[in-house]
């Protein structure tokens, strides 16, 4: 395969599954592996034995590749790293951390390591800590996000520019044309969570799943800057924050009112007042929630269909 | 011609300069033109009489076709009017107000509107204002931005789903490649405003113009969300709004530290530590000052590079 991330990965398609708290569990990332791509489980909001029971689950449902998403911020790392060898997982992609810390000792184990960055000078210093692969994450994606804001489109050529290693897009794509463009600016594969958040296999609520397919182009913000900056719907409790915070309320203020589980109720238990519900600004594109299959088949179809397009005569000159 | 924006404006190639304030004069205006994109005056920054000169220069240094940026907050809105017609400018880009206000009047007189906007709704509203082609304009975009802070990668498919006439993608896009990306996810035409402002022909200052090529892709920054949303180069100036933004200071009171001329100081006289320096993300992949025919020479290059890129191996499934 001429591609560096479908053969980094052995997979069929460069398309990876974000590893989203409360939404990708072994159902999701299976499914995906199943369909050609990469599905990730997401640790973030698993307890270590969950983490575990996750695994066991996606490889008696998979026998293609898949991986975990693991927030280096994680409070147990040592028990999800030890979940993650005597399990035989080959493929991680971390986040939210020093990717120095991990990436020998993943390697030394024979395990492949992709890291999400939101900037080229920490792209570079992944690159220097031996990673396999960047995750270069735009302003637009949902969830956590980092403080510069450079989004999808300049981020792209800036760390194509600046690393050597294979280099995969996130944040607002969600479509196959999103897919191509996102290539014609420097990746070599994408990394998609919203779309795959409304599937059927995402383990988050439908009402969630609903939310996402209701939002439009300024459905999201970014929020709590402050604090942890987050893209979210904006709801009942975004409301609440955003008023706090034009009011001056202190970072501490604003971690008071955003409390604890506030994830967990909005995408997990579906409450749609009172959860953070963290999804990227090209929930304005998904118009419907579909089976994992489908959503890839379309993905594949519509990239193929742009590259025809982008072909024809209107774009020669 | 094929393109939409081509035969729209009778150009050559579907790059639109924008018109920028303290920046685009007759000189780049009709460089661009003159090497078969759409220069635009910049007139938000010109006084009437001012302005007037700046399109009698135009006329005299080329024979393309050029166009005029009009901000519809300007004070003296009748008398730039009249100057449009009196110099028989063909090509007006409005922005900031409402495109209902004088779409019917340009038409009756012969010049082509296009209207720039930040979302959907307003893409929506322009098109049902009769204009002849829409200017989605990104978060990453220089200067004067939105408030609901979309991103070119989600905007452009968002608007080419909402509307039927032709639209041009800003925000973020300075090479071949980023065009074709634009173009990709459904823009028939791009403009281009931060490669413009680092051209030996715009009319900013040199040591602002170097500034935008020292940019990283963490150089610049939404803010002053509360009174007009602008981004700018983080220099001193942001960093005391900055400060007192986050110390709970009032629109009024930011308006105050604003105070007035900022942009001219910054862009025009080439203060880099008081004034305001609007440009866009896209200035961290801007590495010279060029001539503006090399630059458009230039991102054509690119662009049919990027075409060829695309249809090899690598992105073949």
């Amino acid at each position: 395969m001429n591609n560096k991330i479908t053969s980094l990965f052995n997979i069929s398609f460069p398309i990876i599954q974000g590893g989203m708290i409360w939404n990708s569990g072994w159902k999701l990332a299976s499914a995906v592996s199943n369909s050609g791509g990469l599905g990730l489980i997401g640790a973030g909001s698993m307890y270590p034995e969950t983490f575990r029971k996750h695994i066991q689950k996606c490889k008696k449902a998979t026998d293609q590749p898949f991986g975990v998403n693991l927030p280096m911020i994680y409070p147990q790392m040592d028990e999800l790293i030890n979940i993650i060898l005597e399990e035989n997982v080959k493929i991680v992609f971390t986040s939210a951390g020093n990717p120095k810390k991990y990436t020998d000792f993943f390697h030394k184990n024979d395990i492949k390591v992709a890291h999400v960055v939101p900037g080229v000078k920490f792209a570079i210093k992944a690159q220097d800590a031996g990673v396999d692969a960047i995750v270069a994450e735009g302003f637009e994606a949902g969830g956590h996000n980092g403080r510069d804001e450079t989004t999808t489109f300049c981020l792209i050529p800036m760390i194509k520019k600046g690393i050597g290693i294979p280099l995969i897009a996130a944040g607002g794509i969600g479509t196959g044309k999103g897919m191509l463009a996102a290539m014609t600016l420097g990746a070599d594969g994408v990394q998609m969570g919203s779309r795959f958040a409304a599937s059927e296999e995402a383990s988050s609520h439908t009402n969630f799943k609903n939310e996402i397919v209701s939002a439009k182009d300024d459905s999201t913000q970014l929020t709590l800057k402050d604090v942890t900056p987050v893209r979210l719907i904006k709801n009942k409790f975004y409301n609440e924050i955003n008023e706090a915070i034009i009011s001056g309320a202190t970072p501490e203020q604003q971690k008071e009112i955003l409390g604890r589980g506030r994830a967990k109720k909005g995408m997990f238990e579906g409450d749609l007042d009172e959860g953070e519900l963290e999804i990227g600004q090209v929930a304005g594109l998904i118009d419907s929630i579909e089976p994992v299959g489908k959503i890839i088949e379309d993905i594949i179809t519509d990239y193929k269909q742009a590259l025809t397009s982008i072909n024809s005569k209107k774009f020669n000159f």
